[in-house]
């Protein structure tokens, strides 16, 4: 089964509502193993609206609508059904006592508009509203299915669950394939290097499809399998996560929702062991990201901003010949904030970082983007060089995870080369 | 001008990936005076792709593409821009040199498929990348223009801004009506309540438009004035501004892009006075936010986050019978942090904060959500007490913009109430 999905609204148009319903009716339909083909945005005018609902009922056996089903003025989709349907509207008993029943509970009078919201296209099943006042429509016609619901996105993803999805599983059993998906998340890698650390991608998928999805803290790379049944999908998909591990199992720290700072926290946790911090360039950004995950406090002993040099010598123990002679962005000083740190607050691992984030504070012989982060446990201290790019706000996602990273792969004891 | 945006990406259509790109474009179009008239989400696919380049290029005068420029296998929009405008590729070698500087910048081995990124459509002029390695494309035909951007939302930003938001404005300058818009920035105020504030907003509109946008930190008011010109709709705009500041000025810290970090740093650089912080609850949040503008080191010192109570004792000075008597969470804690912190790294402003951020560690009179913010300058210290939500991470992000909004108030001599 193939679907367009059909979002009617100005607002979307012009950027002011980002349509998070299309990406919700996406991923269910997805999960109901209905291939979306198409997406269209289209405003609040009816010849438009006719031609995209002529176009999306020729092309693909469903069409999910939503928008425009308000009861004011400027929604026209149910009229536009009508005509597209050439069919009149009918009063629906259940939608009027759904409606009724609405507002006596809310402790309002029913207006006029409102109680019209019971008229239903004669074409059509009315999808019941359990969060609001407008009904869904449901019309099947020449072997294909129209769905329509507001735009109001907790009324549609109600509507979706109790009744669009429910049905279309029902209509869509006889599926001869079932898509099976995972997403592995990377970081401290580049797109092109870990694609060419995989070697063949035919010999890895056999068939699947791979896609690398790159942001400012790594690149993701989503598997798509299909196949006859569950069993072998996800019997397939396994395998080929496995051989994606073995070639770039380094740089993977998590799968689907992970967040670094949730894997690196529960690896401390288990280990109990505690870690401070002492930020020079990062501001704070990397505690933030440890104290954004509840239970926090359990391994984050506390963190030092040492944004001026007086402070990474009074409260980091930093040598002043040290800044003096290799200066406070230098493997030295991020060695030294490490250890400061990490024997000051009594934690079991401590990390310094420090760097020239931009865009200004540049010298000859340290560029805008170079970062140094140190880490130092009861054992050894080390530290990387990093080189990222010019952008301040982004250079700082880039180092504080680069360094939650860094933090991984001491507790793992794995390389920290690329 | 009337435009459509054509977003490829199989992510985008599965529900992965929600489609802020073509919020962003529609914003910035419409601001440009170009009407957009249709959205449409495709596939990596080259028919479909085809079939929506001659769709969109035979009914609008303008039309943005995005996604499936990258590297890999995946990505195929390049190819599908040649097949349509029936041309090869030519290396351009400002692109080509752009791709070399980066590489070498981030000390990598340039890779084959990265040189290639080089080759531009013959049809197009190339839109330089200064965030990512693919170039964008400008093809105007048959007094049409389509612009190609990669999907990457940094690297398309870019491109809008440097280079096709320009272009359009001049290639549109004949609008007829002009549009002025701005945003005023509110924070401290729920919405209801700044409503009731501006009374009677006919009075103050005068047929203008006044849009109420909440989020976690704070309620935006945009204003949209339409005019036969630009003069007059500019000075429409500036007198509305100034009725509804005159109303509600105490909780506006600036509009449109302003950030309030940004402009309690300002303030901050002005007077010459140094900030220090100390944070329990939002973990290096403060911090971090003021230190992701540029110059931070003039007016910030130093940040201290005292997760636990040995590091408020140590480094704060926080007496341990005040955490004892009235807990880490309370009026008394906040202030000693900020006095704490102030006197500790000799900055003229201290500010301490410690709350119950959630989901757990509420006790039977501290619920989830209690914030202290205290603040201590030479001469005076004070608390405010507030009271957030449930959610841990909206929490943090609530309580910074809170701390930064009081820091404001201070500077200024205005009231800490609502």
């Amino acid at each position: 089964m193939k679907a367009e999905i059909i979002s009617i609204g100005d607002e979307l148009l012009i950027g002011q509502t980002v349509n998070t319903n299309a990406a919700y009716i996406g991923e269910h339909l997805t999960d109901a193993q209905v291939t979306v083909a198409k997406v269209t945005v289209i405003g609040d005018e009816e010849d438009i609206i006719l031609d995209a609902f002529a176009m999306a009922m020729k092309n693909y056996d469903l069409v999910i609508v939503t928008g425009g089903l308000g009861p004011t003025h400027d929604d026209i989709t149910r009229a536009a059904v009508c005509i597209f349907f050439q069919c009149g509207l009918v009063r629906n008993e259940d939608v009027l006592s759904d409606v009724q029943a609405r507002f006596k509970k809310l402790n309002r009078p029913l207006s006029r508009i409102n109680e019209e919201q019971s008229l239903v296209p004669e074409a059509a099943i009315a999808i019941r509203n359990t969060m609001g006042t407008a009904p869904g429509f449901w019309i099947e016609r020449d072997g294909k299915i129209m769905a329509v619901m507001p735009g109001v996105p907790y009324e549609m993803k109600a509507m979706m669950t109790s009744f669009v999805l429910p049905r279309l599983t029902v209509l869509n059993s006889s599926a001869a394939h079932y898509t099976a998906k995972s997403t592995l998340l990377t970081t401290g890698i580049p797109e092109s290097t870990l694609f060419e650390k995989l070697g063949s991608l035919d010999e890895i998928l056999q068939g699947a499809k791979l896609a690398f999805l790159p942001n400012p803290e790594g690149v993701k790379m989503r598997i798509t399998v299909c196949a006859a049944t569950k069993e072998i999908a996800e019997s397939r998909l396994d395998e080929i996560e496995q051989k994606i591990r073995a070639a770039a199992g380094r740089f993977i720290y998590g799968k689907n929702e992970d967040d670094l700072a949730e894997v690196v926290g529960r690896m401390l946790k288990e280990r109990g062991l505690k870690l401070a911090t002492a930020e020079s360039c990062t501001g704070g950004n990397i505690a933030g990201r440890i104290t954004n995950i509840s239970g926090a406090s359990e391994y984050f002993e506390r963190g030092i901003i040492s944004y001026s040099n007086a402070a990474k010598v009074e409260l980091l123990n930093v040598d002043i010949n040290t800044i003096t002679k290799f200066g406070a962005v230098s493997e030295e000083a991020a060695k030294q904030m490490a250890v400061g740190i990490r024997l000051n607050s009594g934690a079991d691992i401590g990390l310094g970082i420090t760097g020239i984030l931009g865009p200004t504070g540049a010298t000859p012989d340290k560029p805008i983007g170079l970062v140094y982060i140190g880490i130092s446990d009861a054992n050894s201290v080390k530290a990387v060089k990093l080189q990222f790019g010019d952008d301040r706000v982004l250079n700082k996602k880039r180092a504080t995870q680069a360094a939650l990273a860094l933090i991984r792969r001491m507790l793992l004891g794995i390389s920290f080369d690329v």
